[in-house]
């Protein structure tokens, strides 16, 4: 092999398990565990621990751990919270390398749980123990036939799953129990993460051989651990795809999920930018997560976004179709070309043709139409997968052996929905031999296309973060001139833990953001000189640390152009912010453009985030800024202007040609580079950074410091 | 009775009934279709008529419908569209009332189909008989046992179904008869409505007794029929729930239904305003809908739109929330004095208590924990409705008996998600005996909640529409002033069919939109003159009717501070605009405050609407415009400013106290009155209507007539 053995190898393929708190009363978890441990058929050794003696399968239980003989790499611990930490502790001196807590009662219960849980730790780590959960449930590996999970037969196949939430992770189970349509590689119910975090299964299952595809439900992160989650994320969604199904995606289920598992959680939308970023595929519905991850196990990932539509039935065509452009499926129309190769097969009053493509009921009396329309569209280059919708349960085993081969051949995957797949029919154990996916409902047979297609895409885009989150792949940050290092430690110690505006423009002009030439003046004289210098029309800004929003204070006068103005919006400016404006600064005015808000915040969990949007009431409006987590490369950056709806606003800019994005994408690079530069930058913000067709340009700046 | 007999009351409950086509051979329609109407039961006359004789299940075929005897009053008409005309034809000198043609190939497949199907109806006319289709595929009707769908038996319940589509409709009678949940009290696939329209069959249901609730398959209408659907849909939601599921939501999905139907449908934004002004209940997806459906069979209309969401597992109760929060359904935090009432019974670690509650597992032991912890929340005067999660398939008969008796007392609907509900388990029976709908997804379960939430507010806005719709209900309009009635008349006939701005401002402020003064300058000296008696600063205009783009050609100048500025102004914009200014127009400047577009235009289908959206780029930023249907209630109008956005941004307006919605109200009041007396005007717009603290003034408008 060479490859050193993953940490958690003995956990996921132990040679053998203890169940302390064997039982033999049917209902207690005790008896459960044990029961589906030992009728999977696990292969190593099983060690039934309880004090009061009993057997169960004809296993004989032991009264302690002391007669504990063979090997001993995993510990199921089924008693009640208050019990565990004096079990672990003597797990840990007997050098036991994993525990699984079972009970809940701990850390997501309040105070007294939380004290309970550091217990559990403590003892875990006065020796080599690592633990599961505790408030975890189900453990299932199938190459070591491991089965803690009250399912049996557990079903086996490619996905790996983690869940947050152990009910959560036994109705999936069960699920597929019920369903046999998904099987599973390896199954940890993570509970609180008290010791071993999700990431660290993660990093198994990306590694792991027996695993093809991986099934996230998260609820948030462990307290430091997301960058940790997200990098590793990325190292696995490089390789094989890897779903995410988030409990708390708004803010009513994130109240709900802090309650649940006492997790953190960036704010929903910015952990789904971080997220998708690092090359998840976000799901949105749990009972939709099945049968995605059954498509991506059954499918190759498809070479783009484009999928071409063929089945019975108009009502169906068109609902498919909607789903379609929801889902952000692009339905190419066909070519005329492929039209004419097509046509003849179908009835005459076949009318539906472009994509969807409807066959006119033919299939019902023909079964070979399937090649005939379908061989011409797999050779397609603008198809990439193709949906089958409205069937009637006719596939013979020729037909399967085509969409088969054809899907091997080509790459491109093949999803369909039949009218009876509720009901067992022989014609579906014919797709089922060939691992071809069958969904009861058009809906989700086309969302799960859908998701293939952001798989493909977010496989590259793992491979970005994957190269950026390598040490040393990023360039050195060279320091700071003096003068400005100077000025930074000044806004950082400084009361407000701000730059003035005037240094926060300097600090991101030095890092290649276009600002304006302005003029400080303290007297209204002054000003009207350094109009005239500047040349009309002019603005007047207060100058001042102290004024974080100067429009809502008065201190902001645009668009001046005569002496007159100059002066009587200098004297209002200094009698409104009587103490505190170290002055009144005058820039040029710029009106026209769009103007656009670009920023960094840091946000407590996932580090610090680049940030795009419209500016001024633009943002109100929209709501819509986009976020990437820091570093982020040149094609996330391309993505997030995309995504920020900015895009679409440069080209609605009226009075002359559209400005160019490539300004806004060097100003983001610039606050990309500020940050990495000046780690106790808190908060940047340029809003607005007026974008016209001569360039952009950042009209202000806010730079704020930890506290 | 008294009532009259509705005029399709032989169509749903004939008395005797003719296949036209039968055939004894397995797979043939005409084979299927007289088997399902024999082995439902139907309890009319049945003919069966095929030239070449024969029988089925001992039914002997009639060799032509001269040898029918007895009463005959619905043909089904099951042989190739190019025989159907003639065939109708002799139904027609008959007299028989109705004729269901089967067939495909006319309408929806181009040219020579829609000549058929015009032949077809020529046919029917030439007697009294009315046209079910062509193109359309199933009939049923509970209360005849009138089955002509291919499936036996076909499920039996209170839902009234229209399909546009047969093989959808199909479908879901499929999947009713295979899950049992659903059953019909009437279902007819209308097919192309070359004759019978939707709406007909509409009010067909608005008054049948057997009907409790209504599902619709949409994809558009026959051309000049979407008022009267939209009319008879609102009279029949004001009594009972609409389900409408529209094909073409996308305007990708209504390509594609465009092929399918031939039908014509508004753009999808306007038709989904239109549906739901008329109280419909509008679903997203196919696979929900019968689902939906139950939910609104089974339970009481919530008084509003929050819910407590009760139920096991802690991944559940996140998702559950998440899945509320984006489908609109309010979850109330239960309050402390709740709180201490439900707390004793749930065990110590217990963690998520506020809504979503999550009962810690407790139902798996104690069954009476449902009575415990739901009697209180029942009780609860902020909870409308209740959904239990995570479920385990232990509910005994009293458990079931508990939560009908408090539905039944207190209106408030209960819906169920269970892990097993996949299963066969007698627990579910007991449910279904109380018609408790139990559903396999928490997703769904929690969005059919959300659906009998909208329920309830479509119920209201349904009165409204259906009051509105009543002749008589408007106000006279009373006639325009001759001055204004004149400058309509040039204005339609002019060659740009437009008034120019001056005259589309005079037009707007007689229906009470306030306006500016403004005075018409020939000579740069006129305008400086009207800008000193107007007070500067001021907005200078090019006027003329040939300029619609006015800012875009350069004919705008605003904020203008001093003569110099003025002159200058002028200049440009008359020497821009050479040949076609009839003069410039002086206005006084109004800046800041919330720019806002109001508006009404005609739709094909659908009449004039009523739209207000954001003005301004914030336009295009937003991209969200609400429209209505004209004429609207008071309560549609103040929906409308919340739904566009509007609302929301006036409380950001900087600079002052917010500016209060009622300007907008008043001015699209006044847009309306417009609409109603002017029947001429085919679009009319203010942009921006400027509303600030001090009011809301009109500061553009275009006024466009018909072509």
């Amino acid at each position: 092999m060479g490859r050193a053995r993953h940490p958690l190898a003995p956990l996921l393929d132990p040679e053998g398990v203890a169940v302390i708190g064997a039982s033999e009363s049917p209902g207690k978890y005790g008896q459960i565990l044990l029961r589906t441990l030992i009728e999977q058929g696990y292969r190593g050794a099983i060690h039934a621990v309880n004090p009061r003696g009993g057997s169960l399968l004809g296993l004989p239980f032991l009264r302690s751990l002391e007669e504990v003989q063979g090997p001993l790499d995993v510990a199921l611990v089924v008693r009640p919270a208050e019990e565990c930490p004096a079990i672990v502790r003597e797990l840990a001196r007997r050098g036991v390398p994993f525990a699984i807590v079972y009970a809940a009662g701990f850390a997501e219960t309040g105070r007294q749980g939380e004290e309970l849980q550091r217990a559990l730790v403590l003892a875990a780590r006065s020796g080599p123990t690592r633990l599961v959960g505790p408030n975890g449930m189900n453990v299932f590996s199938a190459p070591a036939k491991l089965n803690l999970s009250g399912i049996v037969p557990f079903p086996e196949g490619g996905l790996g799953f983690l869940s947050a939430s152990g009910n959560l992770g036994y109705a999936f189970a069960q699920e597929a129990a019920t369903t046999g349509r998904v099987g599973f590689s390896r199954f940890v119910s993570v509970g609180n993460q008290a010791d071993l975090a999700i990431d660290e299964y993660l990093d198994f299952l990306r590694e792991d051989p027996a695993t093809r595809a991986v099934l996230v439900y998260l609820e948030g992160f462990v307290k430091g651990r997301a960058p940790a989650f997200l990098d590793v994320l990325a190292r696995t969604a490089a390789e094989k795809p890897v779903l995410v199904l988030r409990g708390g995606r708004t803010r009513t289920g994130q109240r709900t999920a802090r309650s649940h598992t006492a997790a953190l959680a960036p704010g929903p939308e910015a952990l789904r930018a971080a997220l998708e970023q690092a090359g998840a595929v976000l799901l949105d519905r749990a009972d939709e997560a099945l049968a995605t991850a059954e498509a991506f196990l059954a499918s190759p990932l498809p070479h783009g976004g484009r999928a071409v539509l063929v089945g019975e039935g108009g009502g169906h065509a068109t609902l498919s179709s909607d789903t379609a452009a929801e889902a952000g499926l692009e339905l190419p129309p066909l070519p005329d070309s492929l039209l004419e190769e097509i046509r003849p097969h179908l009835p005459a009053y076949a009318a539906i043709l472009r994509n969807p493509l409807e066959m006119g009921g033919i299939s019902e009396t023909d079964p070979r139409i399937y090649e005939k329309v379908l061989a011409p569209l797999f050779s397609w280059p603008d198809c990439d997968q193709i949906v089958l919708f409205g069937g009637y349960a006719l596939y013979d085993v020729r037909t399967a052996a085509f969409l088969d081969e054809r899907r091997t051949a080509t790459g491109k995957p093949v999803l369909l929905h039949d009218l009876y797949a509720q009901e067992d029919r022989p014609a579906f154990e014919r797709l089922a031999e060939r691992r071809l996916p069958v969904y009861a409902s058009a809906d989700v047979a086309v969302r799960a296309a859908a998701s293939l297609a952001r798989g493909s895409r977010a496989r590259s885009r793992a491979a970005e973060a994957a190269a950026l989150a390598t040490p040393g792949s990023l360039d050195e940050t060279p320091a700071l001139p003096v003068g400005l290092a100077e000025l930074v430690e000044q806004g950082r110690t400084s009361p407000e833990r701000a730059l003035t505006e005037d240094d926060a423009m300097r600090l991101v002009a030095h890092f290649g953001v276009p600002t304006l030439p302005s003029v400080l003046a303290s007297s209204a004289a002054d000003a009207i000189r350094a109009a005239e210098g500047l040349g009309y029309p002019v603005v007047l800004k207060v100058h001042s640390a102290a004024v974080l929003h100067k429009t809502d204070s008065g201190g902001v006068r645009l668009d001046l152009r005569r002496p007159e103005e100059v002066r009587d919006a200098f004297t209002t400016i200094v009698s409104r912010h009587a103490g505190v404006a170290a002055g009144v600064r005058v820039t040029p005015f710029r009106g026209g453009g769009l103007e656009v808000l670009i920023g960094s915040r840091r946000d407590p969990e996932l580090g610090p985030l680049l940030l795009v949007g419209a500016g001024g009431i633009l943002a109100e409006a929209m709501g819509a800024v986009a976020m990437r987590r820091l570093p982020c490369s040149t094609g996330e950056r391309q993505r997030m202007v995309e995504e920020s709806g900015v895009s679409r606003l440069l080209g609605r800019v009226r009075g002359g040609p559209a400005p160019d994005p490539e300004g806004i994408l060097g100003a983001l690079d610039g606050l990309s580079r500020l940050v990495a530069a000046v780690p106790a930058v808190d908060e940047v913000e340029v809003n607005p950074l007026r974008c016209a067709a001569d360039g952009c340009v950042a009209l202000d700046a806010r730079v704020i410091f930890a506290r």
